[in-house]
């Protein structure tokens, strides 16, 4: 397979010293020649972190020209001297360039409340910036560089025709969990050659961060840090997208989000199963999405998946505190495609074959039914098994 | 220890068989003579069961002769037949005491989604009215028969002087989990020989239980059986209670409601830690409790706890996204007396010593402070272990 990488971009990962293992890039650069548009999507958490306060400020733009991104140090919880430093680090990427240092985005993810080396740091991005690639080593280098308790490099893709050009969209994102030991954070990083304004930017990112990666959970713990970006080269289009065109290339943008923020949920601290949660005919999509958060984070439910039990009662009570009002006599569950619930009543089934399927599948689906509306949403988040409670506890400072 | 028995209560446990251990009473009475005042909160969860459904409608009331609880079976999730079932259970008790049906309160805890077994049922009212007595042999075989999963009975008590008379309060309660192998529910019966009205009634256990019950969790996975009721007889005082010797006696009531929420916590499935969470300076005692309750709900913070980690990151990150504004620049967190981070900042602190402390404490104290008004809350969780992973999904149905 050949990775379609979308024209106007570079990328680069190094080791520079944050992570103690010399093996794993921890200092990562995305360029853009000349300029791209830019949109970012952030963590709602009110203790977020310096690269967050900087990114806010600098998306939507029309004109950035990298994303610097260090992993293994959150520079959260850092105060004022942790905002000079994401400042430093763009200064130091916009030297290393030739770029004007507002033009520059930062990402951080990793141990809260420490101090970034700046040292390091500076070395890093002189490095990086001296093996600038478009190639798949460099684009995975890059994607290997932002992980953190990652079991690999999480990246999706997707090729479309738009007014008779074809366009890419690459993305890469990384997360385990909130923290494996204090490492924290989701972040992506979507590229496209797309020609977009910054508006339709921001609004086809904002669209699709909601129907992917605001859609999963580890463990419901928000971290400080989250932050997803979309920079779009406009190299592959002469004029911005905008109706049917725009709308489609929304679409595949959704479709990359889905399946880097699916990836997330599966590498869960631990995670022995992923679970999809749907939810169907509900009065609104605000319930809908309530529902189903409700029982992605119910660790009975979490719990009794990773045990491969088909335990309706776990799910069907988590749905009855959810705070939203319903028909509990029209509720129905489907699991794995078994039928355990129905119209608000237990239904007979053999508990041997369903608990068969859940320990056979990777993915267990849960499909819950109300008769309120023909609002629905999807969920995604991992179960809890011991090794995620051995894994976030038997570590210590 | 002579524990203060209520006038005018008799109590029973025994065992009929909805549990298989043959030691383990399941079928539990409290009666009282002539009859008491009752009040009653129940779950708010919307796939409330049968004999929630039952108690709702009967209380609060100024005429209660009996509460009948079986223990190994929640009736919930049974629909029209569960119901009348339970309307059943209320009757055969009725029968065995000579009293009106409409005079007993029902209350279940178990399994989610089975019949009751009313044959054992009808066996264990008619043999657990006919041991019932007012001593603390009586007392304690109920606490026993109300328990599921819980390491031991778990009771409190208070007693008190008012207007010359002492007036009584003893109470008992189960819970370890809302559900430990598919056993469900928090259930706490207090009894006291005060007189009151119906409606202080109501409004003195509404009050406690906001104060006690409402402020803990072990995994925040609310039950669909949740129930605690308060009984009066009266017999220690010829008028109700009013003004201050009302407040007095509510204070009684709340501190054995505290004490009772308190072991439940403390005896949350595979706790090692019981984790007791003070927030202060907020704006209103909402936001305080909301974040002390999202605090509590972290399963990062739950399982650096069970490490003894001080990891104040997963503390303060949590903090941050309760959904309550605050100034970050006066937050404060105090772990076991040891300052961990002020004014929005880390402080320097040996986290050997503070993780010792950790290990050495059952207790683990988690102070918040903030700058925005002089509201507070506590909450009470326990942490979690393997034990508990390992408990609730290695049961097969």
């Amino acid at each position: 397979m050949v990775l379609p990488i979308p024209a106007g971009f570079r990328f680069s990962g190094v080791h520079c010293g944050i992570k103690s293992d010399p093996q794993k890039p921890d200092l990562v650069l995305v360029t853009c020649s000349p300029a791209s548009v830019a949109a970012g999507v952030y963590t709602e958490n009110l203790m977020y972190a310096a690269p967050v306060e900087l990114d806010r400020g600098r998306t939507p733009s029309q004109d950035v020209r990298a994303v610097v991104v260090n992993s293994g140090n959150a520079n959260a919880c850092t105060g004022a001297r942790g905002l000079a430093d994401a400042h430093e680090m763009a200064r130091l990427t916009a030297e290393a360039i030739q770029a004007d240092q507002q033009q520059v985005l930062v990402m951080s993810t990793g141990i809260i409340g420490e101090y970034l080396p700046m040292d390091q740091i500076a070395g890093g991005i002189s490095s990086a910036a001296s093996c600038l690639g478009n190639g798949e080593l460099e684009w995975f280098a890059a994607a290997q560089g932002i992980t953190t308790t990652d079991k690999g490099p999480k990246t999706a893709h997707r090729e479309i025709v738009l007014d008779g050009q074809t366009v890419r969209v690459l993305g890469m994102c990384k997360g385990a969990g909130m923290i494996g030991p204090r490492m924290a954070t989701m972040l992506a990083i979507i590229v496209t050659d797309a020609q977009l304004t910054s508006e339709t930017a921001q609004a086809t990112l904002q669209t699709c961060t909601d129907a992917s990666f605001n859609c999963i959970s580890v463990e419901g713990h928000m971290s400080t840090n989250d932050t997803v970006l979309l920079l779009a080269s406009g190299a592959a289009l002469d004029e911005p997208l905008a109706g049917s065109a725009l709308a489609a290339f929304a679409e595949a943008v959704k479709e990359v989000c889905i399946e880097l923020a699916r990836q997330i949920a599966d590498d869960g601290e631990g995670a022995s199963h992923l679970i999809n949660i749907q939810v169907s005919g509900c009065a609104t999509e605000t319930d809908a999405r309530r529902i189903a958060e409700t029982v992605a984070h119910s660790n009975l439910v979490k719990t009794g998946i990773a045990g491969a039990d088909p335990n309706w009662g776990r799910i069907v009570s988590a749905v009855g505190y959810a705070g939203v009002a319903f028909d509990r006599d029209r509720l129905g569950l489907v699991l794995n495609g078994f039928c355990l619930f129905q119209n608000g009543a237990p239904v007979e089934f053999d508990a041997a074959v369903v608990s068969q399927s859940m320990r056979e599948q990777r993915e267990t689906m849960v499909e819950l039914t109300f008769a309120e509306g023909s609002a629905s949403a999807r969920f995604w988040t991992s179960d809890l098994t011991v090794e995620y409670v051995r894994f976030n506890s038997e570590y210590h400072t």
